[in-house]
């Protein structure tokens, strides 16, 4: 009788990518487009030009480029600092249900090994389709006291080693004990704590999950054993983070149920839990087109996550911008759409922004959805403008059409690459599956052309 | 006023070699002295060897000498791997309190820095002190909750690697701001699970610990920013680890008293809650030395921990023969002594060491304290010897002599270095606070000699 943790293994390792169904494989093809598009967008910010700082002189071998950049890493760098390009944002990708960030550390480390292990494009998008489906069960099953993780635990650092040692495990081709393994390594260190949050260092963790995963992997393959009870052990990460009341969540209907299916994609650089205001927001600025100085004030009403998370009043930089509901839908207002652009320290720092976020305030109302929001303009001349939103923007009920997400893709990349490499490569992400090698993809997201980098 | 961890930081920094009083010094320079004896003991475990097949083809610029080994490794990976190495045998220190192993994690980014910055001796010895000391502190604020810690969480996972990040933080000569930062980004990965016990991955967690440490101080170094308040913040470890009612733990008589000496060294090679039980034994073996033959049964009563941890009733190898009480206590009436040799898998299929072990048997006593046991050896012809031991060697009552570290030592150093190079190295070590560079302690725990070994 196998355990559970063996039936994962089992599950990975013997799926064949048509198994998955088609929708599920283009969901997870939006998946890696979103996320890559994530990557190079972040890939100049501050946090990850130190960390590259901080790590290049301890680089070894450079077999792995960093995505929108011209250094190469080895395999662990690589994995780590595209994670943290991908995260910096908070533009990435987000399963609602548990607020875990999936796609990250699973595609860095694909992307990470892509160069060094020939993997076909339909392998890459399905190791990615994996683990990102174990990683949202595993969510699943220790968000079973949401309000302690989501605040506090960050729940990617919980689930994203696993995840990417799920992932590199496939393309690595262990066996099925080597994967049980791999996970149960990636287990023994998991975790992260949410203290960072609006620092320079937020997104260490699941940049750290990352590393972790693709380590666990590789120490898997050189027979680093542990026990077959990783998670559901009674040391196991089930007992000590969900009572180990909910292992279902993991095995159930594997195969048949897609939990992939509610990850979502982020249309708006900031929190997910702010996005049905601004959605709101957007709405009114598009259909009533208010203008600014004609707003005497902006009454919101959310779910309390989202101040919780996202409350920054006054942000004083491009970071704590992302975390503040107050500046986008100020942004959503003024400039009635929103864009990674608006994320930068000068637009914190714009008058027009600043005067306008000013006269937005919250209230929570703990009956309220995640994904709800109603939002009330008072407007000087005495009229009012009121919206209810019942589905944000991106949520599982609305989410982005393919032709939005490719606007967010040229919008992200645009930092990284020109719009004609940007192009090409949004058409080589959308074809993922039909690429020969993987490689190719990893070098069409260099500044350069991906002949003419320096191979070290 | 200044934070929780800012006055940590503070007092980091500002203390001198000299302001820390001389039995402490001492007892850190014991602490070096068996930590390296454990690297020295442990660096051929099948456990360091996988690893490092794993590790090697990714290391960076070979900066770092690993302990007792011929391979050179970045510094990242020689921290880890000594970590391991000082861990696999189970033999290396033990806050008794809360049961973490301190002297690893932070010992092993301090030997792996040493050739790459140049480490006066006092200055290794005092960085390593200050990263026990807080790390032990660290661990009495997070361990309120003993049973709930000690049986699942792995502590020296929640601690190391900000003991290290501590440590490496003073060497590297960060500012204050600084190595906030640096505990910071290791308190928000700080984390492991024991589910691994009695694995090959088992020391992985406080291994890991040690790199992030590192990580986290060479970060901090490049201005990668986190909150003034990582452990004390409303999402930081106390929060989550110790309901936040215990940060007292953390600061109180900081400078004065010291948790240090409340670190032991452990004299023989298995889990501390085994050695009450095992110094009962070997007293009775000394002074009555039963033949094994005419033992008819030996009954141990012990604390609850002792079998929890190390209950193995039949260990099937060397690793497992680290947690059974049952083992040790054989090995002990039956050779009189310990040694890291009799946790040989040869050892553990001893006919006469499994005829002994089968014939001890264990019982529970919430009532005991982790260092007191109490043995009963019925023998055949009708007569028991019986002895209760109130504390065990090795705990705070009865450390062991320099003279019995020394043997400890020696006997570990075989499996890497000879005896002359053992006893040239045990002399350094003495003398550690007068070395000139500690780099000079590095090379002396190869197996070549210093000046030849392959600097890549």
């Amino acid at each position: 009788m196998s355990t559970v943790t063996q039936q994962i293994a089992d599950y990975v390792l013997r799926s064949r990518p048509l198994d998955i169904p088609e929708p599920v494989r283009r969901e997870a093809s939006r998946a890696l487009l979103n996320i890559v598009g994530c990557m190079l967008g972040g890939c100049r910010h501050e946090a990850v030009e130190r960390t590259i700082a901080a790590l290049d002189p301890f680089s070894g071998p450079r077999e792995a480029s960093v995505v929108g950049r011209t250094e190469r890493l080895d395999v662990f760098k690589a994995a780590l600092v595209n994670c943290l390009s991908s995260a910096v944002l908070a533009y990435d990708d987000v399963h609602l249900a548990t607020v875990i960030h999936p796609s990250g550390p699973v595609a860095s480390v694909l992307l990470a090994l892509a160069e060094r292990n020939r993997i076909e494009g339909t392998e890459l998008v399905h190791a990615l389709a994996l683990g990102i489906e174990l990683q949202c069960r595993l969510a699943n099953m220790l968000a079973v006291a949401p309000a302690r993780t989501n605040d506090a635990f960050y729940l990617t650092g919980f689930t994203g080693g696993i995840g990417a040692a799920i992932a590199a495990g496939r393309v690595l081709r262990l066996t099925e004990k080597e994967l049980v393994w791999a996970i149960g390594i990636a287990a023994a260190r998991a975790g992260g704590t949410r203290e960072t949050h609006g620092t320079l260092a937020q997104s260490l963790v699941p940049a750290c999950a990352a590393e972790e995963g693709l380590f666990a992997a590789l120490l898997a393959q050189r027979g680093v054993a542990t026990s077959d009870t990783p998670i559901e052990g009674r040391r196991g990460l089930a007992k000590l983070f969900s009572e180990g009341n909910n292992l279902a969540a993991l095995t159930e209907r594997l195969g048949e149920h897609f939990e992939l299916m509610r990850n979502t994609l982020k249309p708006i650089p900031t929190g997910i839990v702010t996005h049905a205001a601004i959605t709101g927001a957007l709405e009114l600025a598009h259909e009533k087109r208010p203008a600014p100085e004609d707003i005497a004030r902006v009454e919101l009403t959310v779910h309390p996550l989202c101040l919780e998370l996202c409350g920054r009043r006054a942000p004083a930089n491009a970071d704590e911008a992302t975390l503040s509901v107050y500046h986008w839908v100020a942004i959503a207002l003024l400039h009635r759409r929103v864009s990674v652009r608006f994320s930068s320290d000068e637009t914190v720092r714009d008058p027009a922004i600043i005067a306008l976020r000013e006269r937005v305030e919250a209230r929570t109302d703990a009956a309220y959805r995640k994904d709800e929001a109603h939002i009330r303009i008072a407007l000087r001349d005495g009229r009012t403008l009121e919206r209810h939103v019942e589905h944000a923007l991106g949520s599982i009920e609305r989410p982005m059409s393919d032709a939005e997400l490719e606007a967010k893709f040229l919008d992200l990349a645009q930092s990284a690459l020109s719009r004609e490499r940007a192009e090409r490569l949004l058409a080589q992400c959308r074809g993922a599956e039909r690429l020969p090698d993987s490689a190719l993809l990893v070098r069409g997201a260099l500044p350069g052309s991906g002949e003419d980098v320096n191979r070290a």
